[in-house]
């Protein structure tokens, strides 16, 4: 049975409380039996919220900007490098049920605009780039701000039980 | 010689005044003498701003989101199909000099998005997504909002001369 | 810990022995607790491989060449749409530890180019595109045929302890 | 109206003949009046093909591997960074009418590949990775072999004009 699955997209370089929540973000897939898909670099929110996705059991994903298998995120479970650079942002939004972006920089931003024109929704944790932004994404797009994790979980759980899943 | 390339982005659906623009933008750019890329389909702000610059006996370039040579833009001189679907943008972005975002929807944002990221220029034509989104795409990155297609010429051609091109 | 891929590439229309070793593999792979990779289309040696796999209660991953996560073989655990067509063939490659190749067309050629280029082992079952094509690849690139998908097993693990996995 | 364009495919690595017949074959392409696409790296077959193809006032098109233009062959008029990789490959086959391979390893026999594939007639100069290799990558695909850069540009005629081009 397909797995279902959550991204978290976020910067390489990430300040403490961004790190944290990206790692209580991703105990919190594991411990709802989600599958998480990260951009797979060993830094910033990439690699905390593969860890704390590790720290509860969970299975993970890393989709590499590089060609090189040595340039992810420690404890990864399945190693996916593409050599595609910024070009594997779209594989992020397509592979993913729910995106959640922790804060972050163009390249998030353009995962968050790519998850609102394929229809899926996204969830903004303690992060707003602004509702002109967000609703010129698409029509009909979701989106949801959420100041915790725990917010930030439970909206991405509602969003999976309007998907069905 | 590199030629200069001025990337024009926008929907593959226009209202009237956003393809009236887009083809100005295009007349505008190759009367300057650059060259005019864009996502090269058939329809919208693509075939606008082409039409626009070949009538201005400009060269345009039309990376396509199809593998087939067919789904271009009438009258395009140079025809670059992908098959690569939305991770095609990122090449729109980085081929140019400068990208004008003429409106547009997710695709569009996420081709300004990953312009701020790489530090391309990007000119927004009848166009603001807010301040939260565009300062939040890089530190130090480049954009400004132009009213009319003179006016964007005006600050790509500025924006040329700071790249000292 | 990083999980062991193996990529299984073939055709999306296979020949009743074809189909019959690509599932054989599917199953061995699993037996082996390596986790199968392939295109992940619905058809061909792609959905066999991962039937086989599945049988035998294996991990399975699928890089699909399509947009929509309904394009995917029946029974898939993690489906990543890429909607980029024949660019997500180099992600085949450098996602797997050791390719094998069922026999195949252009598609399945171009990736065992690339696996030889980027030092992937590849294992050719039942299928010999010459050693002037495989030699060509890389300075001491590593394939090797196999005339079963037993042989072509047992190849694999070779390969694999080459590897230190 | 759309340019003919002729892409040259080869390794970043050449020997001098093959240096020398890439020179001479980028220089056939411009006198002919066809537009010359490589994979625009400041070495090897590319740079050779580029500078030929220069030297008799051709239009030159670079599509890179790198996110970088500065990683751009000396010469070419329109660069087109990918930091794809070698998922850019594809592009590179798409994107020609007809494809000459001047010898190359892993990465030009995948074009080889895709382009038999997709239907893009190649023609191989001073290389020949056997029939096995070229007569599995599709049914009806066609490819010639050719001795010297003259023959081969006598051939790329040939093939345009059953093209219709």
């Amino acid at each position: 049975m397909r797995k279902t699955i959550i991204g978290v997209m976020g910067g390489s370089v990430a300040d403490e409380k961004t790190a944290q929540n990206a790692r209580e973000m991703g105990r919190l897939i594991a411990e709802n039996g989600w599958t998480l898909l990260s951009g797979g670099r060993p830094t910033g929110v990439m690699q905390a919220s593969v860890s704390g996705a590790k720290e509860a059991g969970g299975l993970t994903i890393g989709v590499l900007y590089d060609e090189d298998r040595e340039l992810a995120a420690k404890d990864l479970d399945i190693v996916i490098p593409t050599g595609m650079g910024a070009a594997r942002n779209i594989i992020n939004v397509l592979a993913s049920d729910v995106v959640v972006a922790c804060r972050g920089t163009g390249g998030t931003l353009s995962e968050i605009a790519m998850a609102l024109r394929f229809g899926r929704p996204v969830v903004l944790l303690d992060f707003d780039p602004g509702e002109s932004f967000l609703n010129a994404g698409a029509l009909g797009c979701k989106w949801a701000l959420a100041a915790t994790p725990e917010d930030a979980a439970k909206k991405v759980g509602e969003y999976l039980k309007e998907l069905g899943r």
